[in-house]
């Protein structure tokens, strides 16, 4: 099966050596373009930062193309947005404080940010939204439902931003495919290779599977694959294929995240086989991501062949998704 | 305040090394009566199994009273259950394939044990469920609603023997808390520490917190702390106290377990506390699980001081419950 590259539009490539390991896994696994996650130490928040970084992905992994985001802060300002548009950003980064790595400087209310989200508009710049309110159990609030009670600030902001694009990232649950599918062609979200699969009892306890959005119910899976399987252009791939050392996941308090970047097109392809609609697969990963970013076709193509492929049990120091399983697709 | 030493109906008190280690914290922690799981390898099935067991355990801790129980298996018959009630067993256990520590060869029907629950009934043996159905996300259950589908096994059971005491062992949901209120006197429901503080947040990622059944959401924890302070006699103490080493909890795939039995009263009195109910500590740990299972008073007592007391980081390989974090109580 000959595909074009894939377009991941959510990827964790990490800094120094980490970066070193992880960036050229991307054309390995199939994509030709990532969309890069700025949550750097400190986030990237400026074209300058920006640039610098892609300049060293692009040093270990010539071969791809580095769309660049910046994280949405008090830093910004609507005159930079501007210039970040014409100098090839595409993107700004919102992630809530503490719901992913390195988001203690998150933000919690959008009203701050309604220059900026009115400068994007005019600008071109997609919103990608990590999309889940801060988990507060003395509230009644659990991370099971910190996504599902985020879909109403997504609605807010679509209501005041209607020609805003806007990406409801990695999401995880029925309500929130429900959602973006209710909403209009401005609204779109991601979806993981991790998420088609997994739910709550495959994180209980196996780290190398926790990430957040945590994995949620059976029925949200399914509403998942019917997403990702339906043909319907705003569900597209964004991996969040997110890279840790095994010491900060098999330890008391594990980092977030599951490493899928090596093996992105295997995993998916061997997920839209089982569920019957490999004939889907070039759409969700090759096609309705680059059309909602409003991105040329890339020229690259790869093969995926139906030969067994071993999860390696560990890239360096990382240890990836079905480590030790064997997929039924390989890429070349 | 000075309290009865408790009653803790229900403990993992392992073999060897860790058994050494384990038993003699019993007292410490401030009770003085324990049920003994029966979780071994392999488990233990008959009177003779039990004895030598206890004696393992009175050899380490000669100033706790253990109250051994039968594991629920095809190798029991009515005629072994009337002997094992003549000779001080006083519970057969019953945890579903695979669900906790060496569960392998558990149950899935309880059609076949019927006779044995007759044989129960007439001898005043008290049947401790681990009430979970199997999870089987293919399926559509998780490990989240595995208690609450369990429920309509537990109203069976009741219904098909009124008379047999039945303990629904380490409650963690409201629809739990609901049905056992529900049911006639004769069925009875224990609650562990951490279940009273711990919700799905608090083991995303953190294996020191996971434990089978998982801690659910915010309002099931709302559930369970109204319950064990309600005053209702058939809400009672089991801590589910179950020691794993260190390098079983910080790995890929960790054991399922919380280890509570050090500073059992220490940790009860400070959420007591703090829900405003200290003066519903005493009957929640002294007294309504041995007025359930018909044993006689205590006569040793314990002194809960109001005194800080750091949990430690470890006893031996085992990381115990809130590690490193001050108690607002401590036990003499």
């Amino acid at each position: 099966m000959e595909l074009p590259l894939a377009d991941d539009l959510h990827v964790h490539l990490r800094q120094g050596d980490l970066l070193a390991l992880v960036a050229p896994t991307i054309r390995t696994g199939g994509a030709g373009r990532v969309l890069v996650m700025p949550n750097l130490k400190p986030p990237v928040t400026t074209v300058a930062r920006a640039a610098a970084y892609r300049r060293e992905l692009q040093a270990v992994a010539p071969g791809v193309e580095f769309l660049m985001t910046l994280y949405l802060s008090p830093e910004l300002t609507a005159e930079s947005l501007v210039g970040a548009a014409a100098a090839g950003v595409v993107a700004v980064k919102s992630y809530p404080k503490g719901v992913t790595t390195n988001s203690e400087s998150g933000i919690e209310s959008y009203a701050p940010h309604y220059p900026l989200f009115a400068a994007m508009e005019t600008a071109g710049l997609v919103l990608s939204l990590h999309g889940e309110v801060p988990s507060d159990p003395d509230r009644g609030t659990s991370i099971l439902d910190a996504e599902a009670r985020f879909l109403t600030h997504l609605e807010q902001l679509h209501r005041d931003f209607p020609r805003l694009r806007i990406v409801l990232e990695h999401i995880t649950t029925a309500a929130a495919c429900a959602c973006v599918e209710r909403l209009g062609d401005t609204v779109a979200a991601t979806i993981t290779v991790h998420h088609l699969d997994l739910v709550v009892d495959h994180w209980a306890g196996r780290n190398h599977n926790f990430c957040k959005p945590v994995a949620k119910l059976p029925s949200d899976r399914a509403a998942l694959r019917a997403a990702a399987t339906s043909g319907h252009p705003r569900f597209f791939l964004g991996s969040d294929s997110a890279p840790h050392p095994r010491h900060d996941k098999e330890t008391a308090c594990a980092c977030a995240g599951v490493f899928t970047q090596p093996l992105l097109m295997p995993y998916l392809a061997d997920a839209f086989e089982r569920f019957g609609r490999l004939d889907r697969l070039r759409d969700f990963a090759c096609r309705f991501g680059r059309e909602f970013y409003r991105l040329p076709r890339q020229t690259g193509t790869i093969r995926l062949e139906r030969r067994p492929c071993v999860v390696p049990d560990a890239y360096g120091p990382v240890v990836p998704y079905r480590a030790g399983e064997t997929l039924a697709w390989s890429c070349e």
